[in-house]
């Protein structure tokens, strides 16, 4: 699956894409199918980017990084289709579980069965975050509305509109999951446009027909190796770009110990927090500087946990979990399909966890054995002996600042037209990037799209029907 | 004024400080007195950190960085008359002009005279910032209130509570210049916690009893100078550090290229954001991590035309001027004493410019040619002719990751006790670090104060008295 290196780097293309994750390698395949001579840099040994797939010493595909799709991600539904990679369904048989101020609560479907003044709280709570998202619609985000959203918090907004304790968790939850972060950090411009962009909130927090519906067979890796296969020799693994020089119809890349390569377009498919590392000349625009130096990414702790089945299911568990307390605050099963082995998912992160020393690099045994005690009371005894633990701590993931984007009040609002603005021979791809699927593998897909046509409609190509 | 350089790097200190700035120089100075031997590091070739003074050809001192002091900051006040620096109170026998909706407005004093309803907001909104940072009151910066004012924006609590433009304006400058960001970025707590720990808002806008009262002498790098002729031979400049390895008692810092240095303890003497350039091992705590990742800080190009002689005096003007729109949007008379040069400050920065472009680096020839034409607009022809055009983009400073914060709601309220918290051998200082004087050379010194302290309690030092 490894991609083969070029024996040597060479000192030219048309277009070079920094990045081998997911956007950046649709982005390349696109304008390798048009006729241009691509070269792709990755800073990483590998590719994928944010989506990473390891296995259990069984073989079992653990994604350790962005993991689901669902409904109306047309852009990388098609593409999964296109390459003929299988969707697992999200195991739904069962009772999810809520616990909160102490009691624990079975529920089915994608919102608990609380009180009615929960419920209703919630119900009203999911359309005025609709409304607001519809009000916005799609970029540009200017206008005096998304100014006024850009000057609030969601925590603010949520103190607001959301009385109830079980439906602000709700959406605190829903927003440490699409960002990363608490609702204090967090602009409601994003919030509203994330939801906005991904069909709305029940859409994106929901399993059976939301952006949790599947996973992908094999592992989310999968489809960035496909992709890789079919631009051998393209790719260069552990080329860091440190430099770009550019003028007005090309750029030089520089990467630390290699001949720099010039090439008339150069896209950067890099969330605009991890672009920070690449430094250039002449410097970028304030504007565009200043994104990158306020855009923010969290990161957190993906654990597997593996049993030799998913036990839960005979307990008429889905093993999804909600708690407000503790290390364990938001759990899935992504067992694989069968018979074979049951996996558990816990997410930790700093806006989720009741003690942040337990996500210190060194804490992992404690981490453990913390998730287990949870795990055990939230599920029961048999949650007490997985018979492997994994972890990906992405916050020690190298040339990566973090994996979901939180975004400060007082950015999109001003600086949103620069997240794709061409800047020059400079284009800009990444999940980031796109309204519709941002967050998702479905936005990075779309980036690739636009980014692509952005760069042969520049070069005046031909070739862009292939489009 | 350059501190000579020891021969070579020795290979162990009782305590190393980070960054020969003002809380860097004061730190050192204070364990050197102690008894203590010191070693402080800086990255740059020069000592002074934010405080940088420059002079005209003519040799008249212009402050590039930090400029100015004031009534109830104690501590650098103290310092200033120890040392024997004099004082240069501000210019402020005429008017200041306001110029609003196309209008120019001349006032005396701290407040334009503008109608009833804007003066009477004005003074309104006064009232409830300080009411509110007196309610918020010194750190921790904890309890539900503080909690409250940390999901909110300074924008959203300006649309909600203050009603005319001029009001606004003013407070929107206010904002911009104490932390080099418009109200939609900046925590509501953060700003509180500000305008508490400078006295309340006239004196931290104020020039006659207010933070703008006097200029240093000579430039405020006289201060940093002079301190760092009392440590000859225990600084080393030019020496970034770029990763320390600590234990619980003691810590070894590297410099690229040079030995590495053990001491027992260490001092960062940096902003939250600047020391992000420094790797630990083991990672910092991850609430320190993630307070360093997210503290931002704001940077701008501060501008200084030089004229033959202050002629704006003549017109019964003050040289101070806020206006709405246009790339000069805050100016101030820093002319020296006496009969010689008329010099105008100009502030530029990305909260309050028309066109952002004008920032870029590259920009100079243009910024200087706009902002002549903004300063004869509202002072007049003479304005035409500067003799001299010096500026410092703090942007483009090395080692500096900007001047001012430009902290984000959803920070403080939880990250604000790892401003200070020692770790392991690891102390902080730094302005940002200090409640009483944040953001002004005041802070610097208290923090430096306060670390010494810490480091020598922690030492159980006999000299403690000392301090």
């Amino acid at each position: 699956m490894t991609p083969r290196l070029t024996a040597s780097t060479p000192r030219e293309a048309d277009v070079v894409v920094i990045g081998a994750g997911l956007s950046g390698l649709v982005t390349a395949r696109l304008l390798h199918r048009a006729g241009l001579r691509v070269l792709v840099l990755e800073a990483k040994n590998r590719v994928g980017g944010r989506l990473l797939t390891t296995t259990t010493t069984a073989g079992v595909a653990l994604d350790a990084g962005g993991a689901w799709v669902g409904p109306g991600q047309d852009a990388v539904l098609a593409l999964l289709d296109e390459l003929g990679i299988a969707l697992i369904p999200q195991y739904t048989a069962g009772h999810n579980l809520l616990r909160i101020g102490g009691r624990t609560h079975r529920y089915r479907g994608d919102l608990p069965r609380l009180g009615p003044a929960a419920l209703l709280d919630l119900a009203r709570a999911r359309r005025a975050v609709d409304r607001m998202a519809r009000r916005l619609g799609p970029p540009p985000l200017t206008g005096p509305y998304a100014a006024r959203l850009d000057t609030w918090t969601v925590a603010a907004w949520l103190d607001r509109h959301v009385h109830t304790r079980a439906a602000r968790l709700i959406l605190q939850v829903a927003t440490a999951a699409s960002f990363a972060c608490r609702p204090e950090e967090l602009s409601l411009l994003a919030f509203a446009a994330h939801v906005g962009g991904n069909g709305g909130l029940s859409r994106l927090i929901g399993v059976r027909d939301g952006a949790l519906a599947h996973r992908i067979a094999g592992g989310a890796a999968t489809l960035t190796a496909r992709l890789a296969n079919e631009l051998t020799g393209r790719i260069l693994l552990g080329h860091p770009v440190t430099r770009i020089t550019r003028t007005a119809d090309h750029a030089t890349v520089t990467v630390p110990g290699r001949t720099p390569i010039t090439a008339r377009r150069v896209v950067i498919a890099m969330d605009p927090a991890t672009a920070r590392t690449i430094a250039h000349d002449p410097p970028l625009p304030p504007p565009r500087a200043d994104l990158q130096t306020r855009w923010q990414t969290g990161s957190g702790v993906k654990a597997h946990l593996v049993y030799p089945r998913p036990w839960w299911r005979d307990l008429g568990l889905t093993g999804a979990a909600v708690t407000d307390t503790g290390t364990v605050r938001l759990t899935f099963d992504v067992s694989p399909p069968g018979d074979g082995s049951g996996i558990l998912l816990v997410l930790l992160g700093l806006p989720l966890i009741d003690d942040p020393a337990l996500l210190h690099p060194d804490a992992r045994d404690r981490r453990r054995r913390k998730i287990v005690d949870d795990l055990t009371a939230l599920f029961g005894p048999k949650a007490r002996d997985p018979i492997e633990y994994r972890e990906q701590d992405w916050s020690a993931e190298p040339w990566q600042t973090g994996c979901l984007p939180r975004v400060p009040p007082g950015l999109l609002g001003t600086h949103h037209a620069w997240l794709t603005r061409p800047i020059g021979p400079l284009h800009w791809a990444g999940s980031e990037t796109s309204y519709l699927g941002e967050g998702h593998m479905d936005g990075a897909v779309r980036s690739a799209h636009r980014a692509a046509t952005e760069v042969l409609d520049s070069l005046d190509c031909k070739a862009h029907g292939a489009l």
